[in-house]
């Protein structure tokens, strides 16, 4: 598979949580990264995901925010994932930035130019990457 | 704290609808201006969220849509914002573009810029900012 | 109706099935393409959804992934719209790719200029358009 979703992450299920129309699978990487999707109960049968299966979790860098100064904020997002700012490569509008996670996952942000200007995000400073599990794709492949 | 998400409106819950898995929140701005979320029924117990607690509605730019020309169409969106263009920045494939809601907010949209060309938009025109419920994260401090 | 979100399919109502909670509703275009939506229930009461009604089903280019080789691989997107690409515009953060399904609706997608280079989309290559279904808003005029 090749996908234009930045975020590829390689890993395993290892938490499912089933009601009778949504589900939460719980993701980690080789590195120990973590990661919580909620999908649909039927895309949980069609892919058959269970505890240990091999997955992969696709997110749009679209759809991941960049925070720093977490001080004493709870957020509804269940992915707040912190890390070490690798990279940012600006454009007129819009900016991409790469943040490393702790297990070595790099998490692929798309943000605004203006709303990384105003975080004064550089090279190796701390940041925290903000992701809705909604915002989560889990495939798999057999 | 300080996120790369363009919208970070400040606001009190007045409303709070709860199901078994999903809730839905309404927050209203100082200015009036209003905005409706929904959450996992887990995010309201973490964040202690209830009537009158002060929170922060957060959006990302590209979770918004701009309409105009609105006369006779109901969308699933559940949040149709109305307001004035005030202004446009436009590069090769995107365009931000920022509306100033009835009650003093303004709502960043990250939009295409051939979408933005479609839509004719100039500053002082009319326009409506359309933003999906679960695009919404909530923020609390305690 | 003017919009910013690059994808207005018109169609009509095909299937609907209710929770409590949320609904799915499937719309087909005229040339035969099918799109599943993810709302909520109130607002299949809103817009008086029923099988038959015409809609037009939103969708922002920012929501839109796309998918080459998908050999093998299940998703738990509900939308996965093969087609061919038919226009690349390139930015120097973002791009914007077309890509013309089999029933003849056309597909926006707003990806990362690295992820387009990654996937080495060309003009007639074919591909995939990976949507998540509660990434649609679907809009009804009576």
């Amino acid at each position: 598979m090749k996908i234009s979703a930045r975020n590829v992450f390689e890993g395993k299920v290892t938490a499912l949580s089933s009601g009778p129309v949504s589900a939460e699978v719980e993701v980690v990487t080789p590195g120990g990264d973590r990661l919580i999707a909620t999908i649909t109960q039927g895309s949980v049968q069609t892919l058959g995901l269970a505890v240990g299966k091999p997955v992969v979790a696709l997110i749009k860098a679209s759809n991941v925010m960049i925070m720093t100064d977490a001080s004493g904020v709870k957020l509804s997002a269940r992915n707040c994932l912190a890390g070490t700012m690798e990279k940012i490569v600006e454009g007129p509008v819009s900016a991409e930035v790469i943040l490393k996670l702790a297990g070595g996952a790099k998490v692929f942000a798309s943000i605004t130019r203006e709303g990384a200007e105003a975080l004064g995000l550089k090279q190796g400073s701390a940041a925290t990457a903000v992701i809705k599990a909604s915002s989560i794709i889990i495939g798999a492949t057999d």
